[in-house]
This record gives structure tokens, C-alpha cells and sequence, in this order.
């Protein structure tokens, strides 16, 4: 029993799967060390199973987008969406583990580059220790899965005439190169890092980076044939509502795990707190999106526009992302009212220039990004104040207030990311434009990328009209 | 060391990160007091833990029954039901935060009405204690997701012809004030709850409560145009049945979690086995209700009907819901079979009464919910009886009877709650009715509202006969 | 509070309510035994949770199988594939209850059969001791999830034109009586088990088992009509590829669940590394199959092939399935890859002997299935080697490596099972096509299963081509 009671000390094992009493009683100096141990192995089974369930939830988001993207696509172009995001979804998995991690995590903090290098070699389970206080692994998974949500964003944007192949090479760069690079700026312990860059889950980070992509595309890719005819712009209406709708909930439900999961731990008090509250302030974020572009809709328009609704819940929950902890219910509610309105706003503003913008991915997750990054500035001092409470006992309360250097530091944040990322993405996209070109002819356009390029439709028996 | 040695102790962190050995030998009184700390933190976390797993799986259940009720309702109706629904579970939570929470729990216990106030206050995560044994914003998220539930219910009984707004107003009001108030009459420690009334997770608190709201606004409302023809009954069709069934499976999901999670607690043997004995039967009860109503339905039309079967399943797990954790597995069994034959009994008459319920939430929710409600009084009295084992020695067994007492507990309850939610849902209802109205014209029914309200027709490329 | 401190020794409630100093100072002795107490009952949540949450994501791949069955048949044939999947899972969990547990674990280990007996009691949640390490429900749970796993594996290859009734009565066998007898052999300790046979979530007794049931129910049944025309294979397209994406996604999701929870425990540091090791590795495989797919079938054919990258995905996700935790990250990859070229290529085949297979899950479950198992050999045998860091130190390594006799066993298994399932699957199908018949009529087949035995037509607006 003695040999049990010793192992529990060194390998920290967590539960000795014997509960019978110790044969030799241990000494005082022993027992306190299991105890320390057992704690430090449970912290370590806590943190790592918030990584696993906050990344299948982050990796449901993938089947979130691809609904969403068939819904707001015309029919002949739903077998191809399908494809590419399975598609999108599965090489952001193969690169993020052949350079992206390494990349990320593997380099030379506070540089501009991580380290290159091919393939993340998980260590066997076997030989993992305390380590960072979870599993390798889990971390690596959870990592992976907010990789695949940058591709994700850029694949609904060029929907409907982009090229298959050369698309699946830009997603390839994006989540083997762009998205680690800047990524590993922040949360690789880089310059932005230690410039004082606060950008909790990825406002930023993952759905900026995706959005600024996804608006190099546009760009380079141009618009829908028939979608801006002469100054007009013609509405191009999706194959399914519910689809999209079905796709908005996904997102709204792998959220949880995007934003909770980005605590990184789980294994204490303060930390399952934080959790917990980044959960309501998650949920309350998106709720006050799709408030906010239901009644901005109703007003401007007479009528509801329900695919305004669905893209005010993503507005939401991207500009609550980069610090959904901090703000109180009251606040998130108002993040996420902000978020609703600016799709509202920006959706029509994106047609003025004629960026065509199939499922409206660049104000949900570009410019929404980009104002929840700025917001955090409001909470971001740490400041005291005392109380009087009425038994006249005092007490001092912790607040947190605006500060204007932080909004500086986000600011900079915001716009070394995105030259990055819009600049690369623009070389990129027009260097592919000039070799394999990116865009499908305008006869295979006009009868749609199922037939073109897959051969299967998505919907063979529905008659059309 | 000896430092963290006290933090442990003190601030009742669970885990310390460090497993090196403590400096300074503890004192037994010192080490048995972080033993207790590190226990009472290790719950903490697991408690909350189920708070969040099954918050967030009750919160999916508002995708379910999106897609149940798009998949119900005709095509030309089934953007709006998209947008209900989104629209529902948000303003679910912005009212349960602004009043609902208040009123369930921040009242004055064993009264009528709870104490209200606008916004809760989700305390920092630094500031968090032990409590009640979790986190206060995990308790906060799982209760507001059993509220919006509630709103879900209804959306399905009056789909296809009532007006947007008002249908909101009344969401408002119900998630609120009228599901608070009731819901604290038990779960806030209200005088059910000391009348001894026992509904664990809410067949009648949560399903009941939305099936009386239903009900009130079918009456209400009155029947879509072409339903009741003469002395006839048309049956209208869905538009997809396979969303329908991703509908159903959505909320079998989420039963898990809402049946599972209403245990309250993980951190224990007893407990854990608790909420895995409440799975083991929310499935079974599941399982019974579709085998009945398919079973059912071939005998009694000599085919199979489908949406029979779906519902089926749901009214088996509204039955079970009162109380999951009791019952035998034959036992969880037929009360779901039960449920099932009550939705095959029910719709019909529903129909005789010309009471128009588009999804059939009425039968599933009220009345599968109050034959749940009741059923709780046949398991409801533990007695104990004497075992004589093949060797001789006696052992003493613990099981549960029927109490006629317990019977007329739950009809109290249920009447009690059934009649405060009826008549102030008739009220309510009449009173929309006669100021904004409640219903669409006639003309906006015939062309459908997604034409009506929104602008943005579901299928817009399919040909519809 | 002397008395709180023996509870926890005592009963090994994990944590106690109380963080309150001990009135009494516990001995060493005591103390040891409460700190040992609370670490079995730490691990004892943990394992059941992990069974918990595996078990619902398993529970949710029915809804996987419901959606890309119902979009690979026809719209003439979807209300029926829904039904059915809703069908099966119930039968399938009532018959594991009534017969296939107690078969599986109540029996005689080592045998061909185990043990028969009318429903399995789970004990109540009181009574509930240390026992296995967790709870018996979560452990009943994760077991029925995999049990109605194969049944829906087979319900995609008969679609279209099996009989509801008989296909019910197949699937009761199959869930009740087949399945637990060939798992017994394995995961209830049996004589597979005793020689070797490795398969540690089921590529073989879950997939391969499906897999082969559906293979004898294809060549009883026969092809649709209408698919070989004379020596031509008439391509035949599915209703609706996004949800048939969508089902692949549900898939992959739940797979998460299928192979992270089959380490069957959670609770140690080394138990969670190794579930989060088996999550790269599924994910991995999946992506590998999905880019091996669409590369093959783009070489192939010119076009990529939707359908055959979703299959991709799943046949990369069943051929780890038998030994998701030892291989590399790249070892995954290219296993999953393998997996998707035997999809693009046996596919085909099936067609060229007329074997009709209307999702392609007897090219997923059979034959990856078979490959997965099989190439568990290559990493079975455990191999040191000594490998000299840069300082010069030396460092013993553990590697994995082939092992023939690995390989005999893992033959003899496959074709063991292979055999005993797809004979008594032939005798069955035969069995049922002599008496009630197994095929509905050729008018029935024109006009489809929805308006012959159902009567609910799955999409009754659009019109059909």
C-alpha cells in the first residue's frame, strides 16, 4: 500500500482507484505532498477537459458556417459550399498541424515569426506531465479549431464564383501561415503580446484576420455576375432560411466554447466563475445583436429582415469576443446591440462600393471585430472605490473605467493585423488570379458551381424557378 | 510555500499549480482544513460544470424546436418561424436578466410574487465564494435557458397566423413575469414547494406552463383559415419533415442536459450517479414514447405516422421530466409509452375542438406534462422493506410507493399553476387582441408571412405546388 | 463536525459541503483515508462524466446517420428514413435494456454467449459504491449509444425499398441479440479478448458489424429498381446534399465522443492525455479521409465528388476507430487517407456486382472498418530503444511497432465476427423475406415509402422533376 501511496506522490496521479486504508501511515510530509499532488493532477484533468469540450464545440461552429453559407447560397451553388467548407475545415487541420502550431507556439517569443518546422509531434500520453497545467494535446485541438474558424469566415464571403482549387490553396496558406503568424503576435507571447494588445478569444485575432481575407477576395475575385447592375443593386436571395438559420444557432451554441474555452482553465474557483460568466455575457451579447437588427430593420425598412436577425447574432457574439469576462450583463447586452447595428448599417454601405459580400461575413466579423476590439478599452483599467455599506462597515470595490492608452494599444492592434493580413491575403489572391485565376468562367457561373466543377446537384429533384 | 499553503486554505482554490513538496511541513489542523477546502473547491467546479454542460445543451433546444417548427409549418411561413424563434430565446434572456431571475429568486420565499428589480448583477468571478456549492452566473445561465424554453413552446401552437410584435410582447411578458412567478411558487422556495408539490424538472413548471400560454392563444387566436372546413378537418402539412426530425433529435439532445442538470450537482458519487441514472431514463422514457405512438398509430390508421412518431418521442420526455431519477427503467418506460398514446389520443381531439395547434405543442407539453406531473405520486412514498438474501442474512431495501396524499399535492400544483398561466395568458392575449391585434389579415395569410412581414421568402428558387 | 469528517471517509462523498475548520483534529490515520476517499471519488466523477458526455455526443451521431440518410434517398423516401432512424434508435435502446446489457456484461467471460435475462436493473443512485470506478447508468449509457450505432450503420445501405415492419424486427435482433454477443466476445471479456484481439472503440464490432448486417440485408433485398440496367449502373442522386453534409458533421462531432470516451476513463492525468490525444487523432484521420477523397476523385473523374468526400471523412473516422490513441499525428493522417481511398475505390465495385448501397456504408463501416482493425498491428508491439540527447545523457524510448502475430489476431477477429454476424444476418433477412416479406412492391417503390406506408410526404409543396 505504501508502493500506492508513493506513486500518487511522484506521478501525481490524481484518484488512487483504492480507497482502503493506507496499510503504514504515511508521514506528515507525505501526505501533504499527495494532497498537493492530487490537486495539481485535478486542476490538470479540469483545464484539460474545457479545451476538449470548448473545442468540439468550436469545431461544431465548422458545420455552423457550412449550414449557414447553404442557406444564403443560391441552390445551384449548395453542393459546392458543402464541399468547401468540409474541405476548408479538414486542410485548416492537416496545415495547422504541418506548420501552424509551430509556428504559433514553437517560435521566438516577441518576434514576428514563429518557428518553422514540419508536423507537431504530440507526445504519447504516456509521458506527459504537469506541464502547463493540461494536456498537450487538448490545447493543440483546441488551437486547430479557432484556425479553422478564420477559413471558415473567408469561404461564405466569395461563395458562388470562386474557383474550388484555388481557394482551398489560399485556406491552406491562411491556416498554415497568416492566421499562426499574427495569432503568435498575441497569444504566441509576441510584440503585441507585451505591447499590452488585449484580445480575449479573437475579436481580432481569428475573426478580423478571417474578414480582412475574406475582403481581399472580394476585391480581387469581384462581385456576382448580375448582383450590381448599373447603379442598382439587386438583392441575390438565398436557397434556405431554415438552413441558415439552422447554421446561426450552431455558431450561437459553439460560441460558448469559443469565448468560455478561452479562459484556458477550468480547475478553480475564480476560473469556472469566469467561465460561468463568460457564458451569460456570451449569450447576452447575441441576444442584444439580434434585438438591436430586428428593431433597426423594422424601423428603416417596414419589414424584418430575418437574414439581418442572423448576422446581428454573430455581430454580437464577434464584438463580445475580445473580452467577454470583464463587462457587466448590462454592458454585453449594449456590446452586442452595437454589433447588430452595425451589420445593419454596414451590410448596405459594402453594396455602395460594390464589394459583394455573399452572407455578409465582412461587417459580421470584420468591422464588428474591429469595434469589439476597440471596446475593451472601456473596461480595462482596474480601478478601486470604497463603499459604504449601511451597517456603516466599508468596503473597497474593484471597478473597471475607460482608458485611452489601452484604446491606443487596441487601435494598434487592430491596424498592424489587418495590413498584415489585407495585404499578404491581396498579393495572394491576385497572385492566383494570375496563375490558376480565381474566378469560374461566366458561363459556368450562370449555371452555377454544382454542375461546373462538382457534377452533383444539391437539390436534383426540386424543380426551380 | 508556506504562502500557497495558506492561500489554499483561505481562498479555497482548488488546485494549487505547484506539486514541488511544501517547504514547511503543515500542521495537521492546517492540512485537514485544505484537505476540506480543496473537496468543497473541487465540487464547486463539478457543479458548475453541469450547470454549463447542461446550459448549454438546453440551449440548443431552442434550435430544435426552430427547426421542429420550420419543418411544421407551410413554406410560405417558414422564415418567420426562423425569426420567432431567434427572437424568442433572446428576448427569453434580456427579460429573465432585467426581471426574471429577480422575481424567481431574489423574493420573499413561501410568498406569491417574487421580489423584482431591474437587471441582475452577476457578481466579478473575483469576487465569487463558495455559495451554494457553484457559480452564480452557471446557476443564472441554466435557469434563463429552462425560461426561454418555455417561450419556445408557444411559438409552435400559434405559428402560421399571428402577428410578429404582439407575439413578442407576449414572450416578453411570459419569460419575464408570468414563468418567474410560478416557477417560484416551487423552485424559489415558494408555498408549492412547502406544500410539498415536486416537479424536478419542470413537466409542469417549465412544459405546462408553455402549453397553457399555448393553449390561451390558440383559443385566442382562433384556427388558420382552411383548417376546420364545415364539419371537417384539413389536415395541413409541413413543409420539410426531415427538419422536423433534426428537430426532435435537437431536443432529445438537450433533454439530457435539462433533466440531467436539474440534479443541481456533480461533485458526488451520489450525485453523479443521479444525473447518469436521469439519463439512462430521459432516453428510455424517449424511446417508449416513439415505439408507443408508432405502434399506435399502424393500428389505429394502418400506416405509420411520422410526425406522430416525433412527437411521440417529445411527449415522452415531457412525461418523464417531473421525475427522471425515481422511476425503474420498465417504469420510465411506460410513462413515456404513456406519453406517446396520449399525443396519438390528443391530437385528434384537439382537432374536435377546433383548437389549432400547428406543431402539436399542446398535447405534448400540457398534456403529456400534467400526466407527468401526476405520475410522479406513484413513486413518490420511500418505504423499506425486508430482503432475505440465499444466505441467510436480512437485508433492509429502501423503495418508493404510491401516496394518494402526494396525488393531491400534484393536482394542486398543477391546477394552481394551470389556472394562474391560463387565465392571465387569456387575458393578456385578449388584451393584444384588442389593442395592436393579434392576428394577420386574412390576405397576409393567404399569401403567407413571410411575404407579409418579412420580405424574404424561405425556398425563394423552389417551385411550390 | 467530527461527524462530517467520518462521512467522508466513510461513504467517499468526494467533497464536502463544509470548508470550516475541524472541530476536532483528525489522526493521521484518518486523514490519510479521507484524502484517499476523496481522490477515488474525484476519479469516480470524472470517468462517469466522460461517459456522460461521450454517451450524448454518441447519442447525437443517430441524428447524424437521420440527416445524411434522409439526404442521400430520394424525396419520395425521406418522412420513411426519418422515421426509421427515430425507430431504430428507440428499438435499439429498449432492447439493449430488456436483452443485449445483460448479454454483453452479465455473462459468462470467455464464452460465445452471454448471459440471458429480462431487463437490467440499474440500481439506484443511493446505493450506488466505488464499484468499477463509475457510475453503472453512464456505463449503461455509453454502451446502448454504441449498440443503436450499428443499427443505424445499416439502415442507409436497405433504404428505399426495405419494408418498415421487417427492417424493425431486424434491428431488434440485431440491437438485442447480435451486436452484444460479438461485443461480448471482446469488450465483455470473452474469448477474443483472451486472445489478443484489439479494438478499442469498434471498428470492427460496432462498424464492421453494421456493416456486415447491411451487406446480407443488400443481397437478400436486392437493388432498386431501376439502379443496373442492363450491364449500366444508373447513378441514382440523393434529395439533399446539405443535409447530408450535415449529417457527416454530426458524424464527425460525435465521433469525438465514440473514441474519446472508449478510453473509459477521464480521472488521471495520464487518462485525459490519452483522451485528448484520441480527439487529434479522430479529427486528423476524418480530415485525412476528406482531402484523400477529393483529390482521388478530382484525379478520377475531373470533378471532386461530394458525396465521396463526405464518405471520406466518415470512412477516415471508422479506420481509426480501432486504435485512435497510438498512432502519430502523421500515422493518423494517412490512415484516414487510406480510409478514403477505399471509399473512392470500392464504391464501384459494390456497383459492379450489384450490390446496392444507397449511402455507401458498407465501403465506410465494412471495409474501412476491416482496414482499421487490421493495420492496428503496425503500432501493436511495444518496442524500447535508447536514444543519446545532445549532453550525451541517454534516455530509454518507448516506440510501437508491427507485429505479425498482432496481425493474425486481428485477421482472426475480423473474420470470426465478420463471419457469425453476416451468416446468422443472411438467415435472418432470408428468414424474414420467406415470411413477412422483406421488399415492398414495385408500385410501392415507384411511388416511394412515404406515401405507401406513411403517408406524410417529406416535402409536400415543392414540386419534383
Amino acid at each position: 500500500m505504501k508502493k500506492v501511496f508513493k506513486l500518487i506522490c511522484t506521478v501525481a496521479l490524481l484518484f488512487a482507484a483504492s480507497t482502503s486504508a493506507l496499510a503504514q501511515t504515511p508521514t506528515m510530509q507525505e501526505l501533504s505532498e499527495t494532497v498537493a499532488a492530487n490537486a495539481a493532477a485535478g486542476s490538470f484533468v479540469l483545464n484539460s477537459l474545457l479545451f476538449l469540450i470548448g473545442g468540439f464545440l468550436v469545431m461544431w461552429m465548422a458545420a455552423g458556417f457550412a449550414m449557414l453559407e447553404a442557406g444564403m447560397v443560391r441552390t445551384k451553388n449548395v453542393s459546392m459550399q458543402c464541399l468547401k467548407n468540409i474541405m476548408l475545415y479538414s486542410v485548416a487541420g492537416l496545415m495547422f498541424w504541418a506548420f501552424g502550431y509551430n509556428i504559433l507556439y514553437g517560435g521566438d517569443a516577441g518576434g514576428f515569426i514563429g518557428s518553422f518546422g514540419f508536423g507537431y509531434d504530440i507526445p504519447s500520453h504516456k509521458d506527459e506531465g504537469l506541464g502547463a497545467g493540461y494536456t498537450v494535446a487538448s490545447d493543440w485541438f483546441f488551437q486547430m479549431v479557432f484556425c479553422a474558424t478564420t477559413a471558415s469566415i473567408v469561404s461564405g464571403t466569395v461563395a458562388e464564383r470562386v474557383k474550388f482549387w484555388p481557394f482551398i490553396i489560399f485556406v491552406a496558406v491562411l491556416t498554415g501561415l497568416l492566421y499562426p503568424i499574427t495569432a503568435m503576435w498575441q497569444w504566441g507571447g509576441g510584440w503585441l503580446s507585451e505591447a499590452g494588445f488585449s484580445d480575449f478569444a479573437g475579436s481580432t485575432l481569428v475573426h478580423s484576420v478571417g474578414g480582412w481575407a475574406a475582403l481581399a477576395g472580394a476585391i480581387v475575385i469581384g462581385a456576382r455576375k448580375g448582383k450590381y447592375v448599373g447603379g442598382r443593386t439587386v438583392p441575390i436571395l438565398g436557397s434556405s432560411i431554415p438552413l441558415a438559420t439552422l447554421g446561426v444557432f450552431i455558431l450561437w451554441l459553439g460560441w460558448f466554447g469559443f469565448n468560455g474555452g478561452s479562459q484556458l482553465a477550468m480547475g478553480t474557483i475564480e476560473d469556472v466563475s469566469a467561465v460561468s460568466k463568460i457564458f451569460v455575457n456570451t449569450n447576452l451579447a447575441a441576444a442584444g445583436g439580434v434585438v438591436s437588427a430586428v428593431i433597426l430593420t423594422q424601423l428603416f425598412y417596414k419589414k424584418i429582415d430575418v437574414t439581418m436577425a442572423l448576422n446581428g447574432a454573430l455581430a454580437g457574439l464577434v464584438a463580445i469576443t475580445a473580452e467577454p469576462l470583464t463587462p457587466s450583463a448590462l454592458e454585453a447586452i449594449l456590446i452586442g446591440g452595437v454589433g447588430g447595428l452595425i451589420v445593419v448599417l454596414t451590410v448596405p454601405l459594402l453594396d455602395k462600393v460594390k464589394i459583394d459580400d455573399v452572407v455578409g461575413a465582412i461587417p459580421v466579423h470584420l468591422f464588428a471585430g474591429i469595434f469589439g476590439t476597440l471596446v475593451v478599452a472601456l473596461n480595462s483599467e482596474e480601478l478601486t472605490r470604497t463603499l459604504t455599506l449601511e451597517d456603516g462597515t466599508e468596503l473597497i470595490d474593484t471597478y473597471y473605467g475607460f482608458s485611452a492608452s489601452q484604446l491606443g494599444t487596441q487601435a494598434l492592434g487592430v491596424v498592424a493585423i489587418g495590413a498584415f493580413i489585407f495585404i499578404i491575403s491581396l498579393v495572394l489572391w491576385s497572385a492566383l488570379k494570375m496563375t490558376t485565376g480565381v474566378r469560374i468562367s461566366e458561363e459556368d457561373e450562370y449555371t452555377g458551381l454544382d454542375q461546373a466543377e462538382i457534377g452533383v446537384p444539391s437539390y436534383p429533384e426540386f424543380v426551380q424557378g
